[in-house]
Formats: structure tokens, C-alpha cells, sequence
């Protein structure tokens, strides 16, 4: 039972907070909107800033869209930074860049505290049902003491290093799975405009070497037309990018990941940004005039 | 207890054949090379010709190296198409090129036989376990006639639907199996070059919605760099090949599935036609100036 700051109650900020409210923790609130009134009414204190939330707090936790909003909280005008004290840690659970996680981890070493980058993946579900996978970069010690935290918001916890490397990982996870998605589009749409049924195609793939979770949910989804999200390809193409600058500052090449990324782009600029990202098959699908909801030729 | 014709005794089919006498079936057998002494001694009998072994056989296995192969054998000078009669059956169990093995079981159906395709997967070690994936093309009653065949030499045995259908089948795994494989390599690659441990970070996804037998198998591969195969480089690129001709024919892009044939060919490039085909991520290694063996930055 520990004071803990809460800063970003978007989609997936306010239901990980409130799992932590549930499990006993006080906390003390910031979002760029107002508070939402459940928190408050479940016992959550908002506050005026950042800084005042970490002013209270022995440990702020961030979860923000992207690289530039952390920074601003971190180290803007009224930001943690400005709050903390000697012995505070601080977690930032967005997924952002893991080499600006770097640079936020020493500055926050700096000051006397610990930083640990935490990124999930689970979604609004797995937040809502507090079975998130949580990928942990940072000091073992600060790590141990988060652990109650984490237990309350997630299932698959793993320390994988030191400081960026759980945001490195994260970046690992959506290459995979983007990569994965393009593969078995790739494999359905050659098997249907070749004559085959894409669904018997699939199913029979599954008993064998190329059997993965995204043959089995998302190779569904492109056989059945099921595209709601799920996870969008607006979110996914945010991630890729952190993975391609990434790729660009430490020399790395992603040609596969460039291209899946091209194919996102394509899907957005159908109006697709609000799809399931398994609905990159359909970027394919444009390429190939063939849809495999037509079945054989 | 049939009689059966088996043509082409390689690293594939002399296994198979094997498997076909134990389970008690008289082969009658035909070789680029001469039969193998042991086949004979099992029981099996050598034949002059192709010609030969469909004139004695109810039914002719083919296993050979690629499509100018089957069609030589199928209808070349002394070719099965000269010893059939009506009610035969053909399966070729070689992995070739769909849209041709289409045509090929439209001339043998016209000689009043069945032609089935019927591609395994699982390499040496599946053929001498009899354990097999066999994907499945042609009529139905052919197939049930077969199904004891099959059975004899595979344990995961699928009728996809009609001709062809069983080597789209192939080369769609194919496709999934290689871009898999270069997933697990762009993210492992980028995780161990930000400075991440590859081993743990290939740990912390396998919970994860990029869990995949690839992962767990071929990401272990790169980083323990056990490169000996397994299944060789050489032999992927000829079923590449095979995905990539086919959809040109039938006008599919395979963005993804062109770049992991280019970056075989980088690795067949470095003398490693013979390594397994996880050394896929040895070329976006070369491209990185980073190996993962070499642990982080």
C-alpha cells in the first residue's frame, strides 16, 4: 500500500489506475483532460501538475502516446522532475523510443532516483482485466519494489536489463507481430488467387511449422472479414515508427518492417486507420486485385 | 497391401518407400540413380522405367527435386503416362509448382486415371519417423483410396480441396516459415544491436502475441548460432522461387516473400547454401554491421 502518481488516464492509463486504486494504493492523479469522476470517486486525489504529483508520490507512474509527451512531463515547466526527491522512482509505462529512454533514465539517475521503462501490450483488454504483458528495463532493486504495482496491473512481468531494454523489447514485439500478420496475409492471398480456400489453407498450416498466434486469431479475421479493432493500424504504425528511427540511429536494417509499414500507410490512406491491424491483408489484397473474401478466381 | 510404384529415391523418398514396405505394400521402384541395395532387400523391385513401374503399380508415387523433374518423368519417353491404364492413380509427392501440377492432373485425368499432389513437410526426420505433414490436392475418392499411403509415412494429413491445391498449400508455408523466420531476425537483430539481450528478449515474447513455433525454434537458433541444418537454405529458395514464379503468373504481390529471397541469396552468397535457413538473419547481420552473437553494443 504506497502513495503512487498516475500521469495519462487515457484508454489505457485509467483502467491500469484504477486496478491500482482497487488493490489498495492511494493515488494521486494527472491527465491532460480532467480526471475522470470514477477515479475520484474510487479515492483518487487529482492534482494540478506533474511536479505536484510527484511531490506526493513515492512512485510516478507515466503512460503517455508517444516519446514527446514523456519528455514534456518528465522534464517540462511543472514536471516530475521538479517534484521529485532523492530515493523516488519513476516508471513510464507508454511505448516510446527506447534510446530517448536512455537519455530520460540517466537524467532521472541524476536526480537520485530510479527509472524503470515499462511498456505493456494486452491493450484496452488486457488493461480492463489487469493481465497486461509488462516489459521491464531498470535497476533490479527499483524493479523488485515496483513488483506489487505491476502485479496489479499485469500477468507476463519480465525484467529483460537495464534501462531502455524494456522498451527495446517492446519495439521487438510489434516488429514480430507486424511482420507475422504480413506473412500470413502474404501466404492467404497467393493461396486464394491461386484456386485454394484460404480458411482450409490456414487450417491446415496450423498443425505444422508454420503455426503462430497470429496464424491462428489474425489468419481468422482476414479468412472472415473480422476487422474491427482489436488493435488499430494508426497505433501499430506509431510503433513501426519508433522501431524504423530506431533502425536509422543505430544502423539497423528493417527492410521487411519498411515495407509493412508502407502496406499500414497504404490501409490509412484507404481510411483504414481505425481498422485491425490484420487488416493489412487488405493492402495486399489492392495490390494483388484479388480479396479472399471472393474466394477462388 | 497394394501394389505400389515409388519413383525418385533420394534423402526424401528412400525413407518413405521404406515405410511403405514395413506397412507391408509390394513397391515396385524406379531411381535417377540405381535402387538402393536395401530397398531391394526389403523387398522392393527395381524397374527399367518409369513406364515400367506404372504398367505393374496400382498406384505411382512420384518424389523428385522440382517441376521439369515430374514432367519428365509424368510424360517424357518412357514416362508414367506410357504405362497407365484407366483407374490408376498418380500422387506426386514432390513440392512444385502449382499452376503446373493443375495441368498435370488435367492430362492424367484425361487418360482416365486420378492425380493427386500431395507435398509433405517435416524433412529427413519427418520421413523416417512416418510422421510427416502431407497437404492434400485432387478428388476425394482418390484420396480415401490413398489414405492408407499416406498414413504409413505422415501423421498430419489434410485434404485442402481439388488439384493443385495441395502445393499452394506447401508453398503458402513455405511463404509463412521464411517470413517468419526474417520477423524473428529484424527484431532480434535491433533488440541485441540497442544493446538488449537477444536470449531475453526472445524469453520475454514468448508469452506473447509473437509467440510462434519459429520463435521458439529459430530465434533459439540465432542466438546459440546452431546454423547446421535443419532445413538448408538452397532448398528454401527453390520453394521461394516457386511462390514467387506462381505469383507472377497469377498477378499477387509478395513484397516481403521477394526481400527474404534476396537476403537467402545474400547468405548463399557467403558460401551458406548448405547452412540452415534461421542463418537468414546472418544477411541482416552483414547489413547491420552487427552480429548477435556479439552480444549488445
Amino acid at each position: 500500500m504506497a502513495d503512487i502518481g498516475f500521469i495519462g488516464l487515457g484508454i489505457m492509463g485509467r483502467p491500469m489506475a484504477e486496478n491500482l486504486i482497487k488493490a489498495g494504493h492511494r493515488l494521486f492523479l494527472k491527465s491532460g483532460r480532467s480526471v475522470p469522476e470514477a477515479l475520484v470517486a474510487a479515492g483518487g486525489t487529482p492534482c494540478a501538475s506533474a511536479r505536484a504529483v510527484a511531490e506526493r508520490a513515492q512512485i510516478v507512474i507515466t503512460m503517455l502516446p508517444d516519446t514527446p509527451q514523456v519528455a514534456e512531463v518528465l522534464f517540462g515547466a511543472d514536471g516530475i522532475a521538479e517534484g521529485l526527491e532523492p530515493g523516488k522512482i519513476v516508471i513510464d509505462m507508454s511505448s516510446i523510443d527506447p534510446i530517448a529512454t536512455k537519455d530520460f533514465a540517466r537524467r532521472i539517475d541524476a536526480l537520485g532516483c530510479d527509472y524503470l521503462d515499462a511498456p505493456v501490450s494486452g491493450g484496452e483488454v488486457g488493461a480492463r482485466a489487469a493481465s497486461l504483458t509488462i516489459m521491464v528495463g531498470g535497476p533490479e532493486r527499483a524493479f523488485l519494489t515496483a513488483m506489487p504495482l505491476f502485479e496489479a496491473m499485469g500477468r507476463n512481468i519480465t525484467r529483460v536489463g537495464g534501462s531502455g531494454d524494456g522498451q527495446t523489447t517492446k519495439v521487438a514485439n510489434q516488429i514480430i507481430v507486424a511482420l507475422t500478420i504480413e506473412a500470413v496475409a502474404e501466404a492467404l492471398v497467393f493461396a486464394s488467387k491461386a484456386g485454394a480456400d484460404a480458411g482450409r489453407v490456414r487450417q491446415a498450416l496450423m498443425g505444422g511449422f508454420a503455426a503462430s498466434r497470429i496464424l491462428e486469431v489474425h489468419g481468422e479475421r482476414m479468412v472472415t472479414r473480422a476487422f474491427e479493432p482489436g488493435f488499430r493500424i494508426d497505433l501499430h504504425r506509431k510503433d513501426l515508427n519508433l522501431a524504423l528511427q530506431g533502425a536509422r540511429t543505430l544502423g539497423v536494417a528493417l527492410p521487411n518492417t519498411a515495407t509493412a509499414q508502407q502496406l499500414f500507410s497504404t490501409c490509412a490512406a484507404q481510411g483504414g486507420g481505425d481498422w485491425d491491424h490484420s487488416a493489412m491483408v487488405r493492402a495486399l489484397e489492392l495490390m494483388s486485385a484479388h480479396e479472399i473474401a471472393a474466394g477462388p478466381r
